[in-house]
């Protein structure tokens, strides 16, 4: 079982408009809905590997029981903490040349009651969980080193933890050992500022020597600095789509390499980020955002290009 | 009592971004939420003047769930109808300099069973109604002519009817007699292409010579034709603020006034028209769009430069 945690859940609306042009009102030609956030398009991904999954999600408000309607509907299993806000959209505007321009939310703030519920309730679903990801923005109430103190939580309960965070939280993360943490380029120059590519993810390495360090490069791949050894995937030919998810659906893959690896211990890495870039890649074909393709997924991780970066240990 | 009927209310959401830069994603600042339309305007400004007033509005889903519950915590009266489609939101983005964005969704369509219970709730409502609001856009599934067939059903049990609508909408309601028509000068340009002002609201008189047509000319006030004379209201500052809202206010004012007059007969133009100036004034000088100050609205009021344009006849 593979537990996917977003502590900052969404309705993600998207609105298709002739033109955006500020300062007007624009009439909204088509409204699509979805329950959204970082963690259901990880679990979906999960699910399409058929490994299987649960959602842990706060929820609040009328939105609150419409995501857990919807993802009931859809099949995606959700164990959600009743918190007292409600439950935020994103708003993403796309005009007929494609562009799209997002408003995100921040999230009600997390009661310090809440944020017990949601320790408790995580603590009980790690006892059952090889494999925990945490994904995606913190909403405010949230402590800074909250992923921190979920990590240690989870390692306690014998779980291989994943963190897809920024900022403060996700250096905070590092310091409890996850197994793994996937910024992307921009992610990686927040926290370590000033400091080249190779520098910034050999700090990162530095600071938690146990976690690998699997950083996106958008439409380049992956580069994976792991305790094992170092790995570069790269997609053979350049995808165009949507990559909104395209991460999401990395970290689903590189979660169920863990899940297959555990208990057995060592992960095959090569398979894992061949897995992670075709996975990734049907993600950007699909035009719904978080969606993925497992046939699509499986032939583009055979046409990845890649390289042992260092001499095997 | 006064029956402000919208078929197309909305969740209106307003978010608070620093800048809008298409194509970018942007964090939302600041998300206010209120259960809104033009017929929950009308039906605030109607209160602020001190007389009884119901919403009758199509709701549905959580979101028509929401507006009721909303409505009803703000002592707003309404009367729902309860259709299948979710009702509504309207996104509005709002930079630091005060420009705003609409995002205006079209509704979800109304079925034929749904538009035989809205005319069957509102022709209930009509008979204890001296005087019937229709306002704002109407959803997909509601005929062209569905504002003329409740004109004429207001009608039937008695009431007034005044129509804020646009297109061929107003068109059709004008042919069924309201008391009052509500265009602004592009809603009225639209509707009598290639004709000056003067000769547009002439032709809209000609089309329905008992319907007095309130002509919006925004800052500079109202010109109003009617079948007692003609007069011109004209605020004597200009105001800056939010526009959202005031015709609205305007509407609730004349719907007042035509309220008062009621049975008795003649209605006091001048001061109708100054009523509503002052109180579409106030709810510009108001930050949130609907809302108005009725001690602003008197002191406005006072001031409006009001003049007849035509002989007393």
């Amino acid at each position: 079982m593979i537990l996917c945690v977003g502590l900052n859940p969404a309705i993600d609306i998207t609105y298709r408009v002739d033109r955006l042009a500020p300062g007007e009102a624009h009439r909204v030609l088509d409204v699509r809905r979805r329950a959204g956030g970082k963690a259901v398009n990880v679990a979906r991904g999960v699910q399409a590997l058929g490994v299987a999954v649960t959602t842990l999600l706060p929820l609040g408000g009328l939105e609150g029981a419409d995501v857990e309607a919807e993802l009931a509907a859809a099949g995606v299993p959700v164990a959600p903490v009743s918190v007292q806000g409600r439950t935020r959209h994103t708003v993403t505007v796309v005009d007929a040349g494609g562009e799209a321009s997002a408003f995100n939310e921040p999230g009600a703030a997390v009661s310090e009651a809440d944020w017990r519920s949601i320790r408790t309730s995580f603590a009980a679903r790690c006892a059952g969980s090889a494999v925990v990801v945490l994904s995606g923005s913190t909403p405010p109430g949230v402590p800074v080193d909250g992923y921190a103190e979920l990590t240690a939580i989870a390692r306690a309960e014998g779980a291989q933890v994943i963190v897809d965070a920024t900022g403060p939280a996700l250096l905070h993360a590092l310091d409890a050992g996850p197994a793994l943490v996937k910024p992307n380029v921009a992610e990686l120059a927040e926290v370590c500022p000033g400091l080249d590519t190779a520098a910034a993810v050999a700090a990162l390495r530095a600071r938690s020597p146990r976690t690998a360090v699997v950083l996106s490069l958008g439409a380049k791949g992956l580069l994976a600095d792991t305790p094992d050894g170092v790995w570069r995937a790269r997609p053979t030919r350049p995808l165009t789509g949507n990559p909104t998810g395209a991460g999401d659906a990395a970290v689903a893959a590189l979660a169920v390499a863990h899940h297959l690896a555990s208990p057995a211990g060592r992960l095959d890495w090569p398979v894992a980020l061949r897995q992670a870039v075709g996975l990734s890649g049907s993600a950007v074909l699909q035009p719904v955002a978080g969606a993925v393709d497992l046939d699509v997924a499986l032939a583009l991780a055979a046409q990845v290009d890649l390289r042992r970066l260092d001499l095997p240990r």
